[in-house]
């Protein structure tokens, strides 16, 4: 029934080629997500079904934050050079930043940066706006933005030279308050990404060498792709009195003395959770979204044929009133000139998770064919019944989502007592391995490059945090001094 | 009442003072919208009560644009060179593209331009996506973007150079089709800006001289500024097949036959659009803002005082009691420590339509007080009656906006017979006057030369559109041939 004159399709499968498998469907062939055709290399265009599934993962993180009393804001694009280079180790993102530095034909006095994230554009302006205690907790972000480094190699979702941004910059009196939110950031990051998105995933603290320059400690939740690769989905920064030193950020407490404020951010990584959701969930035909986060939760599909005009006339009718009667969901009725097995794969491939189908016969017996994206298994269903069924087969749909993602993500962390079994299961093992170590401070980073080097890249992600229990007896698996922690090793982007 | 500490305040009447007044009601001391104290002139920081604001503008066009079936999406903010000099009239921007031309200390091979706007990013995409007639109509749009000129004299919402921007690149197989969607766009300007924004404004048809580069027709609505100039608050634009032929946007049509396709684009101006709701509705105590686009929509101020806590208790439990009845609309209780009369002013400034206030008598006569922000009056409402007189209040607070904007609107246009008649009211009046005319065609412009010169700036914003009756008799006030049109003229900014 497929519409030859407009194929679309995958024609890898998920398991045997992940690389290609999620290069086509974010491409043409698939569900035209982001075009890499645009001629500019690592800045792409982001096509309409991507546009909108982003737009309700920004939905869900915007109302977390604002629930948690952030103000929206939005700064320029552009960051003057003296104040990007203001803190020393954040100066560290000097060799990829872009500069703007000619207007015309003319060069422009002081060249610009585009931003590759938002503290050096910010906090100057903090410190012109917060005078006292009772100017705080501060609590601000910015959504809906990009920004911009120059990464060597580039990917759609993964890796980009103008990528989808969104940051919280919250200033507190206390460093107890700064603890606070974190905890609160990871609340949200649980709330959105896995309960919303269902896209499991273990909340690290980063090992010293390898937090956010600036900051003093690092959180985030890293989940694992089909291809076992880690892939860190956010994160929250402890960034003590680093930057508010570095930008003079002072308020008068309530004894009237100054004092430097202390900072946090959160930077969910919008187009690495887009990367998770496209891979963790999709199949062989394509997407599968959830049914919260779905652009469109229900297609009606009209089974009709060009040459029975007062069939199709009474079965259009059938699909409009079905539509009125379960407006309250994002519906659509696709009457295009198509064949109706062509608008499956369609509609397949953008992971739509329920399509109606409707023909004569179901005019008849007024019924309709409910479909489910995740098993495809047809269930004809009363049309009285039918608001009643959609509710319960969503739930369903989501929760053989989340088992199915659940499943791997367990099935893929495993635990090695010395290097050589880590080496061993790292080869054919995809995921993460969890391994006594001994120690996250900076004289922990030896060890870890000892892993990275014996295992081919196998990377120290931190320890799960909160801390998990563990044997007290236990050694390093590289230097066999004392084990302090259990930190997990996966492969990363 | 007012804390000294923190006085916010405009110390200069908007009737005397126009351009000091917006100044000051855009800044710290004022509704604290934009910042210019970012350090990089023409680049501004949106604060969180104009970013909140602007985001209500932006969900009443995209609401608007999704109902007309535009799907949305979301091109790179940079532009490849050769993209940008395709279309000969549009590369009449480029003298005011920023150009990115380094990466970290390094030349980038080929220079990007931050996009002036979309046009000439979009549609070489279209030329790639748009195969058949079938694929047609198609309509996309990008919101809550920003774009970039370096214009000379900047101001906050009136001229930046990186300012809001909202844009629809919309594509048909025939001209008729074109002239369907202007007449739609032109509806989509009037239900946002005039009837949800109660600005109110004349369609204008601009003169062949001054319409946008590259297109056949640019139709704008234009309103008028408290010191009577002229502010374009959207344009949209017949393409004809211009960009089409540049950028070899071609389909099949039914026939088979490869043809080039007729394009039209929208653009709401964001930011001017903000301008004229700042301007033209605020008061010498700051904004006044149409009860369903301000981000709150109540304030309730419990009346308490220092001294008397057991008081004030039952106070602030009255207020939660009464934000809890009405919490349909947005409200917000302000307990913070400032006195009643401070938050008064604070609210005011900021244009919240409506305020509650409750003190002891208050909670005593289960009443509360209910103040609108036009006219300050003071009206008692029995609790039990509330959402009721919030419901009248705000359509009789949102007429009263309207009204002063209608009044003020009709009041500053004007008709002249002659040149002189035009410099004698162009000198003394603010605002659009209606003089006959002989051409809007290109041979017009001389006339309209010597208008500007005559006047001091006088400008021919074009004719009303669609087109007004007028005495065929009537000729032309610079050249006295037969004057076909009647036309308006006006400063500008």
């Amino acid at each position: 029934m497929v519409n030859d004159e407009k194929k679309l399709g995958i024609t890898v499968k998920k398991d045997e080629n992940f690389s290609e498998w999620f290069t086509q469907v974010c491409s043409e062939q698939g569900a035209k997500l982001a075009d890499v055709r645009y001629g500019v290399q690592g800045f792409v265009v982001h096509r309409p079904w991507a546009f909108r599934i982003l737009r309700e993962i920004y939905g869900l993180l915007e109302n977390e934050v604002e629930e948690d009393n952030h103000e929206p804001f939005l700064f320029p694009t552009v960051i003057k050079e003296e104040n990007l280079q203001k803190e020393k180790e954040h100066a560290g993102f000097a060799p990829d930043v872009f500069w703007v530095t000619e207007a015309g034909d003319k060069k422009i006095e002081e060249k610009v940066a585009l931003r590759p994230t938002g503290e050096t554009q910010i906090y100057p302006m903090y410190s012109l706006w917060l005078r006292s205690y009772n100017d705080l907790p501060f609590k601000g972000y910015q959504s809906r933005i990009t920004v911009f480094r120059n990464e060597k190699t580039t990917r759609p979702f993964i890796r980009g030279r103008e990528f989808m941004f969104f940051e919280t910059h919250d200033v507190f009196l206390t460093h107890e308050e700064v603890m606070d939110q974190i905890k609160k950031d990871l609340d949200i990051a649980k709330r959105v990404i896995y309960d919303k998105l269902k896209i499991p995933f273990v909340f690290f603290k980063r090992p010293q060498w390898d937090k956010f320059k600036g900051a003093d400690a690092t959180y985030t939740p890293d989940t694992l792709m089909p291809d076992g690769k880690r892939n860190q989905l956010a994160s929250t920064h402890d960034l003590g009195q680093n930057f508010s030193r570095a930008y003079d950020i002072k308020v008068k407490d309530k004894e009237g003395n100054d004092v430097y404020v202390w900072q946090t951010c959160f930077g969910p990584g919008v187009w690495r959770i887009m990367a998770a959701l496209i891979a963790i969930h999709g199949d062989d035909n394509g997407l599968v979204l959830p049914f919260s986060i779905a652009p469109l939760n229900i297609v009606i599909v009209p089974i009709v044929f060009n040459d029975k005009k007062a069939e199709s006339k009474d079965v259009l009718k059938k699909c409009k009133e079905v539509k009125e009667l379960i407006k309250e969901f994002k519906v659509k009725i696709d009457d295009s000139e198509n064949s109706p097995g062509f608008k499956f794969n369609e509609w397949e491939m953008l992971g739509v998770p329920l399509r109606i189908e409707i023909g004569p016969n179901e005019v008849k017996s007024n019924e309709v064919t409910l479909v489910k994206r995740t098993d495809k298994k047809k269930i004809k269903v009363k049309v009285a019944n039918l608001k009643e069924e959609i509710l319960k087969q969503s739930k369903v749909l989501d929760n053989e989502i989340k088992s199915r993602a659940d499943k791997y993500f367990e099935d893929n962390t495993k635990s090695a007592k010395t290097l050589g079994e880590l080496k061993k299961i790292i080869e054919v093992h995809r995921g993460f391995v969890k391994v006594p170590f001994c120690s996250v401070e900076n004289e922990g980073e030896k060890c870890a490059d000892i892993i990275k080097e014996e295992t081919s890249g196998g990377y120290v992600c931190g320890t799960k945090f909160p801390e998990e229990d563990r044997a007290k007896s236990e050694t390093c698996i590289v230097c066999r001094k004392k084990a302090n922690h259990i930190v997990y090793i996966a492969k990363s982007y």
